[in-house]
C-alpha cells in the first residue's frame, strides 16, 4: 500500500534549499535522482553541524546500504525546498533516516525518502556498534522523541 | 530482511554504461544519486529503442511514484557498469522495473534498484490503463518470461 | 594572461546558494561542472524573478553559445556560496553575463564565469534583435551602470 | 570572433560515451554543465589509461585553473557522443587540452571545450615543473604531433 504524504510537524529539523536550473529534466520537473541528492546533503549537513561526518568512533565510517523515495507531487525549479529530517530506527550499527521534501510554502510533503546508514570499520568494512555520542545525537531527532 | 545480490542471469536486457569522473563523491565512490540516474537512463533507453517514451496510448505519460535501491558493493569511476533490466509486476496502470548494476566483469550485482511507473492522462494526471502494445513490450522482459 | 579575482562590489545582484554533498568530487572539492550549474541557475533565477525565461519577444528563446570559468580557489561542501551577477556586454542579439562565486564570508571571488546568450527565433533558430523590455533589464545590472 | 566547428580528424584520441536521461534539462537538450562533465571524464580516463591521475612526479597533483566551451549545435539524450581529445599547449607547469564532442555519426563537432591544468605541489599548492614521463605522454596527443 502506498504511503500517504505527511506534514512538516512530523519532522524534527529543517533546512531550506533552492533548486537549480538543471535539477529539472526534459519533463520540466525535478529528476528523481535529484531528490536523493537533497536527502544526502540534508543528512550530511545535519551531521556536520552537530557532530561530524566522522562523528563515529575512531576508524568508523558510515555507508548507505539502502534508500528509497515515494513521490507525491512534482517539484520544479525555481521551487525552494524545505527538507525535514527525522530518525525512525536506531540499531546496534545502523540508523534509519526519513526525509520529507516540502515545496515552497506547502505543509504536506511532496516526497518522502528514507536512508539506512551502517557504521563500519573503515579498514575491514565490517559493522561496528554506534558509539554513545552519536547514538544520543540520533535520539535527539528520533520520531519518538 | 536485506536483499541478497542476484546475478546477470536474473535480468533480461542489458546496457553498458561508462562512469564519469564526477559520479564519484568525496568518498571516492559513486554517489547514491548516480545509481538512480543509471536506472532512469536504462529504462528510458529501453523504452525509446523498443517503443517510445510516448509509447503509451495517446495523451498518456508515465510518472515515477516510488523507487529505491539496495547497495551491496561500492562502484567507482572509471568502472564500466553493465545495467540489467527486468519487469516484476504489471498492473492495470502501473509497471515495476528492477535494475541490477554489475561492476566491470562481475557476475553478481553491486546494487539492485526498483522503479514503479504509473501511466496517467497527460492532462488530468489521473491513472489510465496501459495499452496492449506497451503491455506486450513489458511482458517481453518480465521476470517470469 | 590570467584574470585576477574581483570583489563583491564588482557585481550588481546576488543570490545565496548552499552546496550539496555530491557537488564534491573525489578530490573533496566542488567539481568544475558544478560551477556552471551555479552560473546557469543564477541567471535563470534572475531572469524569472525580473521578467521570465521567456522574457524575449514572442517566439524567441535564448541559447548559450559560449561560456567559461577561471578558478581562483577551491570551493567545497558544506560551503555556502554567494553568487554575484553582472552584464558586461549587450549586443543586437546577444548578452554577456559575468558571474562571481564567493565562498562563505569571503569578499574576493573564488571563481569567475562568463556566459554568452544569443536570442533566436524559436522556430528558425536564427538570431533576432533583443526587445526593449529585456534590453532595459540587462542595462539595470550592466557593469557600467 | 566565434570559433568554427572542427572535425574528428583534428583530434588524436577518442572515447564513446552514451548520454543519460537527466543530462537533458527543461529545454530537452544537454545542459551546458554536462559538457564539462564529459570533458573532465575524457581527460581523467585518458590519464588513467595511459599513466595515472597521479602520473605527476611524487607529491604533485593537477588542478583546473580555467576552462570553457563553445556550443555549435544541441546535443540531446539518447545521443551517443564521441569525445575527441588533443593537447594544444604544454608549458613548464601547465597543459591545455581541447575536447571535441561529436553527435552520433556526425563528423563536425557539436561543441569544443578547453581545459587548462596546472601541476602543483600537493602540500604547498605552488606550481612545479611537469616531469618527463608525463610531458612525453602529453606530446603524444599534441595537436602538432
Amino acid at each position: 500500500m502506498r504511503l500517504a504524504p505527511d506534514n512538516r510537524s512530523d519532522y524534527k529539523v529543517f533546512q531550506v534549499v533552492p533548486t537549480r536550473w538543471n535539477d529539472n529534466d526534459s519533463f520540466g520537473h525535478l529528476n528523481n535522482a535529484v531528490h536523493y541528492s537533497l536527502f544526502d546533503s540534508a543528512i550530511a549537513n545535519w551531521l556536520m553541524q552537530n557532530a561530524s561526518l566522522d562523528a563515529a568512533s575512531d576508524g568508523q565510517i558510515c555507508v548507505v546500504v539502502e534508500n528509497g523515495c515515494t513521490y507525491f507531487e512534482e517539484l520544479s525549479f525555481p521551487d525552494v525546498i524545505t527538507v525535514g529530517l527525522r530518525i525512525t530506527s536506531i540499531g546496534t550499527s545502523s540508523v534509519r533516516y526519513e526525509i520529507g521534501l516540502f515545496r515552497n510554502e506547502k505543509q504536506t510533503a511532496s516526497a518522502r525518502g528514507h536512508f539506512v546508514h551502517v557504521y563500519v570499520n573503515a579498514a575491514s568494512r565490517t559493522p561496528e556498534p554506534i558509539g554513545d555520542t552519536l547514538r544520543n545525537l540520533f535520539k535527539s531527532i528520533s520520531a519518538d522523541a
